[in-house]
């Protein structure tokens, strides 16, 4: 179907959202070891943000995002894909189905999130900064138990609302804000006992490279595990990326006081 | 052949380089007025970083880029794209040839990029940084001419060789160092008069965001100039990019000495 002279190996479902794919592709980029355009990896990004809302679906108990991810699945098997990556991670409660339909791999994010928190931390506990749908799929809760690590769930209430809040900033563009409350919720994660937080959103990995210094707590980018997984897989060689986006900030916006809460 | 539901409206040519293509799709993002997932652009990016050289096949006066440019022309009409961007300047040698096997409209860079300057002065003097096989294709020469535009040519050699550089810098990855051979580039231009840079590579459109104060030369974005072109001609609004990635320089790097130079 599609001409060899520029087959893709990687085919990545985008769009959920765009700023979280591009960020993917961007991270991609630089971890690749590479100092060559043909040096990288031939890849097709389909970019579907047209799909209806995987959090709504979970919560209410139904599986109206299903067909399309299939669909898009679809398009690039037609495509001739090795293996496929999706960049969002409430889009892995359909994993089984769309594994199963697939002849090509599709590389789980919580398998490449769990191989990054290893390379991290031996031991410990380790809070999750997801979608409402992600927690209530559960496919982060049996793989971070299984390897071994304790999981911190902030009882506080509010830790949620500032990852929801974090979340929907990011779709909405103001990343400097969702940088802002995504260290108040790893703060909270911190004050309930993490050691390590994972940013299991890929919303959240927009502003990775925009946090104030976290005082300690070791943070875990979902999009770059992904990124890493990817490479590996196809025989790449990775290289730790250098000079990620970051959002500059006014100075005189709220810092998050992290020195009072140690 | 595309389920509706998955269906794209954009294709975008990408993988000339891949950072590049990376910061069109995040610009193509953060410039639409969205809020929500499903209000921005539904699209496909093919990355074919394994295309022959374009300036080597334009200088050396053959057309290996082409055949594989028109099979992802073809694959990206078979998925029913309404329309298609090249986010490389290099590639548009071949537009013609192109854009005559396209049902797609292709938007050419150079019409995006006339009308940008347009948006930024009405007269006055233009300098082109450029890969070498740009400036021999000619496209954009004709087209600034056509607006009514001086053209600028550093007659100086070294601002060529800093333009070269610094492609080759980003496609490396050295995204600091590219900034600062486009400084210089920038700052050789403005000596011979420009009143406007075009940064006509879209390597160069990595490094806009990270440029240190340009003294008064406006500097056009090939890149933004792509993606306002392609949201406008899809429907969809515009808004100014907010928080473009950048990539901080460590302070005892050396500065250009606009001051002197004025």
């Amino acid at each position: 179907m599609i001409d060899e002279s520029i087959r893709p190996r990687l085919g990545i479902i985008g769009g959920l959202g765009p700023l979280a794919s591009a960020d993917f592709y961007f991270k991609l980029t630089r971890m690749t070891e590479a100092l060559r355009d043909n040096e990288h990896v031939p890849s097709v990004i389909l970019s579907v943000p047209q799909l209806p809302d995987r959090t709504e679906a979970i919560i209410a108990g139904h599986d109206g995002p299903l067909a399309p991810l299939q669909a898009a699945v679809s398009t690039l098997n037609a495509l001739e894909v090795a293996c496929i990556a999706m960049p969002c991670n409430t889009a892995h409660h359909w994993y089984g189905q769309l594994a199963a339909n697939s002849r090509a791999e599709i590389i789980h994010i919580g398998d490449a999130v769990v191989a990054e928190i290893r390379r991290n931390l031996n031991r410990g506990c380790v809070a999750n900064l997801a979608t409402r749908g992600t927690l209530v799929s559960g496919f982060y809760q049996d793989r971070i138990s299984a390897a071994g690590f304790d999981l911190c769930l902030p009882a506080n209430a509010e830790f949620q609302e500032r990852v929801d809040n974090a979340i929907a900033l990011v779709k909405a563009g103001s990343i400097a804000d969702a940088a802002t409350e995504t260290e108040r919720a790893l703060h909270l994660a911190q004050l309930a006992g993490a050691d390590a937080a994972l940013l299991g959103c890929t919303e959240l990995s927009v502003v990775a490279a925009s946090l104030n210094d976290t005082n300690g707590l070791i943070v875990i980018d979902s999009n770059a595990a992904l990124a890493r997984a990817c490479l590996t897989r196809l025989g790449y060689g990775v290289q730790e990326a250098r000079g990620l986006p970051t959002v500059s900030r006014l100075p005189e916006q709220d810092r998050l006081p992290w020195q009072r809460a140690s």
